[in-house]
């Protein structure tokens, strides 16, 4: 029964004040979940799904659903714990690359700018999609520009003017990450470097690409996580919105 | 003698085209300018001063002077360079905390939205005001709240009209740089975060507080390079420019 | 056959000094259990499970129980060892959060502080649960307050007075940990901070919450290894231990 | 003029309440001082020296005698900092050593249990008397125990009678700070290790203190930052005030 | 067949020289074997079976017994590898716990001192166990002092006199690794450190306990890599041979 | 269907312009090749198999057909993707130790000069093996030297001849990689040093390797990346490249 | 007295052969230089400056003179080192930003191909210098390029052809080293790419760098020690040397 | 007054029981000197000059006189500390180059083996010679054979003899240490490998020396601390010292 139905059932006196607020108040012992949030920012809590079990992240969800809210994202669900929570909802969508599961009642782009996703080779592609679908769920209109790594530049180039009709860039990029300075330099927009943990043993799990992308010679560009691709889309979305609403 | 003046010359035929050739093509050895960059973008090449002497700082000054160039900043200009620098350049500005070296011709803020400079403690306070003074060099209004650290977390609520009126937050702490995800929490603006290099022996100059800000539970926040006041300036200026100038 | 049976049959003349001192000598060869603590402080040793067989687990314990203890538990008990573990020793409980297996022969906080243990998201609950279930063990009051991060921190506030209630606060964080400051920077009590392993790739498996922790600016706070629930709940113990026992 | 004779000569409509108010509002430019602190917790905020110019350490000492605080500690004042600071607050003491800067209007220690300070070598000394001197300037009976270091374990047993009559032992060490866990498996109370930066290049300037004491096998030990003299000082206090005050 | 029945063989004329050379020339393409090691140092080369297939060790295995090698020794045979090897060598003995398989023709102790392995916890016995069987294996009185660690200091004053008997002594111990320099104030013998990957996550997989037993405060204390039980062993074995051989 | 056929089949009418086009544009969406890389270097873009799936592999490969690729070469290729690849491509060739799967249509020897792949220990020969296919794919006249670590030193001396004769040396080595030092200080040609990740745990996955390397008391040493055999056969191949061509 | 000097002296029967010993034998205590080394290379050794006493360096050099050595380079001279030693060695040339001290008997380039040293920004200059000096020096005709860093990306391009003109290109860069990768992708040559020290914070003294550069996505890169321009220098005068010499 | 006179007084009755317990329990507070070691094991302790002033190291040397030490060495002293106590001591020998401040009443070596330091390169000199000076304080037969580096073998081969007849070998190098493997690699002899901080930036301070050193492939090596000169000639002095004592 959803938080709705239950002041209903108040106000038409089916339920006592009482039972309501028992019902009300049994919260999850494990997730204290932010409702009011969808209300202030238009954007329900993301679930992380790392680290929880799927029970847990089936609660959260079945929680969240209960209170009304009309969009839901959670990253990092292994195809396990997917196996688990998609036949218990059935309306959401799962992406196997970017390992997302999500479910959006109305998904039009509403923003008015543009977000670029763009990804230095075809190991980034997951967190460069994770990237691009958070940013299309946030209401985005969003690219996905992938294998333009600068040891062969010109493919960079090729893809210039979409890069540069965008408000956002998002760069994801593995090894030394040196296609965030080179995206940096030829667009006064702003970029966000996601590093990726793609390399050889040097690349330290992605600490590498992330040391050297805070050290970009370019201005302009700020950095989010390693693999990181859902902060990289968010942090992408918190920008275009400054842009303002299609009317 | 500026380019411009070489050009009138040429064209008032003073001087040949092959005396003009040798006069503009006498380059610095040990800098190429990209001059273009002001027309482009309005904002001429920034000067990094670390690991420069200060001849070589003057000599770059006075090559912009010579292309026209009518903004230009230096940053970490140390006591020493300043002392080099101010007789040679009277018209220039020097920030004794944010050892920054400037000039604008016409310093009035054209964009749109606000930046709010937030700054943890007072020893944070160099690097906040680098973020500050860039901010402002760039033509965006700019306030700076100052000693708003978390562990007296009053402190900042007592100020947070004044940074939700922002379009973009610059966040500069310290430490544990928990202030970077506080704020975000409170804020559904960007929040740019610059690590310092204050704290304790294990704060290891910075990157611990680095660390901790990539991985900030809050949404909506990406990182710059430590002790970067210059770098989360200019992020944030890039970013509060799409929101369009003033008219 | 127990110590205090040999014991009993060497004064019954049942068996020789010789026999008792034989069987009394029969130590592990893979371990020396200081059977006197229990004795000394009231709390017999505490098996570090991670690294032992099942077998050399089971061998300590049966050990233990053979001198008497009457308190006995083991931290990092897989859910493979625990399979091993439960039929041999039906008395004893098994945590599948905490991953704890133990026994007391009667649990009922003697102590006069509380001990609150605050928790920041979902997935750093097993290390909460491991403080938690630890400090009851010790004979403390304990409260277990969870999803509390900083990312929502009206969430916190609601809590303040749960929290301000008890004489010791744990707080078990990942990712950047700020919640071990904000919490310090709330109350006047001594915090313990116990960092998590939970975050994206920079967290460097919890070194990037452990460094932010020990650099916090609010006083009053020390810190224990990652993950170490146990470390956490025995070093609150200590300190409530401090106030003295219920008559 | 100090707050409560502003607020007097407004009473005695000595000043109006304008000029009352304009007088109250001049804050400090570089720091927000939480002036209530003293009157919610017995301690005014302490000063940290590092990173700010003796100007501001000045003005922010002023600023709280101004408000009427009767105990202030400035710590990391170095002498040149202390050299413009002595002729201007008379009544401070500086401790050379600690590198302390202090006022207390009434020292007696009003806690009931006491605090030992265990320090393990010479070159640990400057780290333990900063701890030593912030608990006694909290209202604490303190001792110090010098060059006791595990190399010669006989000169700590030596000592362990004053050791154990305290409710909390902090213990310095740099070097592989052993003395930390050996201490702990010999005190039942809570240990408070402060790691120090002395030691050949591997040390890591505490690094390999730091993490060494955070893996003690001891139970009961939280741990401090490198060099943090003042945080262990503060944090025995915090405990030590557990145990009530004497009346 | 083996080198010296190929010799017999030449000089019985039963193969040519030709047909011998080519026999002794047939080289494994994945190994160089010092085959004159034993013949100079007594002790053959000692087989790293990490990174190498079960395949490779057994043709190593070979390879050295066709040359008449009568001491063998292959460390780190995983379970796995261990079962391929056994039924080809059935002569060789294989130790669960230190994971070496090994054969020795005549293993008695010819060294003159004794050397003493003092291992701290339960769960370093793996690598103390390596310690033990390399310094029996190498011809050494060997003695295995199991779980002494310093947070029951007692028990090692227990086993003082085994360890004051020695000539050498292996410490092996993982979290903070206080035993090394608690022992090595203890004896005025060499002691070998051997850090162990044992502890929660700031162990950093023993790189913790490495830094800390460099950097130990007793003198007289040289350390071996994380783990290395074979590499203390055999430095305890180089130095114990300086003492010369039983007659 | 190949692009040249695609193309024929315009010129003979069989298909429309348009159609053509329509083919030809159909591009891989997950990577964008560099068809043309094969006419300007005479080597195609290798494909770095880690982090690809099995069939992102197998549609770049077949891509690169369509296009005429005359030389293929996959990298770190696991034996599942293997599994999945043979059947597709059974001209193929797949190199177990070395982890490569690979295509040449005539792979004879072309440049000049030798390279000497120099490998340390059986267990660093995965590496070593890499780099000596990559050279000879390359066209290269290559020889692999193993198992010549500096323990045993003179075996590295006995093949100081075949060192010499080479143009350029690879050293491939693990632990301490004193080998590339020592066969630096040995020749007068470059030598690319390749540290594995083959050692005890304070190798840190080849990262002490690695700085050993970068700190070769040795002139004319440079380094690539940890386990990296292609980039030092693909280096050694550039290098020797300069020499020309056989003719 | 030069050694030749010794030797005529002991033919002509000027020294007796005792006293001709004693002169040749009386080497420095602190150094054994290797004087054979310009016979078999036609480089004689290179003095590493850093760490060795002014005294020390005169020493070396004077006894190489001895022996008669033409070519003698000295690297890090400090300004304080080189005043001692400029008196003492007046043919010597100082260059003040790479900090070389240097004599060479007839410096005229006799290498075929050329080396091209491309530097990213003006702070990198003396490293980029050390590099430079170093391949003349070793008779490599050379080219330095200065701050084409790829924030300006079109300033890199307009002189590709004097990159692509060389045998091997030496790309020295701080802050992220993008440029390697750039250059790599852009030329067939092998690249030798020398990290440098410049950088906010996160550069960690030029770590963050090297790491870049080692993970570079392009084929043809080795690198050298941070801030080693010598033996970026030195590496390229050894592959530039298989060219051959100019006849 | 020393401790001896005090007791020969007490005995002749020319001061009181009283006085003589007062006179005896004047300790420094800064400092607890184990005077017993002398006698258990002949050396005194040994003074670490760094992180003590020089009144201290004075204080603790006037100390141990007047407690009738025979043998007194102190470390680290720099030039400012040695100008303060030359005046005081003038018994006491410095060496400049290894900062040690020593007095011995009889320094004849009484061990029977030799100790030999081996050292790669003249800036290994100072670290080298501490260890050479103690070894020899110690009372043991050393040799020092300087400048020995891997980069030019045939130096080492020259001196191997020497080497071979110590009984223990130090190597004390920088860079990468490779000396210390080659030199494993050439004798049976136990040698103890000493990092120094010499090298380029990716030394890190000598942390690469370290790892590469611990990571030896040659067995017989363990690894004392960086620059820890004195430790290694301790170790290597403690090892000797089992051969025994001539007579």
């Amino acid at each position: 029964m959803k938080v709705k139905e239950i002041l209903e059932q108040v106000q038409n006196q089916k339920i006592s004040v009482e039972k309501a607020q028992q019902l009300l108040e049994q919260p999850l012992d494990y997730a204290t979940i932010d409702f009011d949030r969808e209300k202030r920012t238009g954007i329900s809590e993301v679930i992380y799904g790392e680290g929880k079990t799927a029970r847990q992240i089936a609660g959260i969800i079945q929680n969240m659903l209960d209170h009304d809210c009309k969009t839901i994202l959670a990253t990092r669900i292994s195809q396990e714990k997917r196996a688990y929570l998609d036949p218990l909802f059935p309306d959401f969508e799962y992406d196997e690359l970017a390992r997302t599961f999500f479910y959006h009642h109305n998904n039009i782009p509403h923003n008015i700018g543009k977000i670029a996703v763009v990804c230095a080779g075809t190991s980034d592609l997951p967190v460069a999609r994770e990237a691009y679908i958070t940013a299309k769920f946030l209401g985005n209109e969003t690219i996905l520009i992938s294998d333009v790594g600068v040891a062969g530049i010109h493919r960079l180039f090729n893809r210039l003017d979409d890069i540069r009709e965008a408000s956002v860039v998002v760069v994801v990029a593995g090894m030394e990450g040196a296609l965030a300075s080179v995206v940096g330099g030829l667009t006064d927009k702003p970029v966000i470097a996601c590093p990726t943990s793609v390399g050889y043993g040097a690349n330290l799990d992605g600490l590498a690409t992330l040391l050297a992308m805070l050290n970009s010679c370019a201005s302009g560009i700020a950095v989010v996580n390693i693999d990181n691709g859902f902060g990289a889309g968010y942090m992408a979305h918190s920008i275009n919105n400054l842009k303002g609403k299609k009317t």
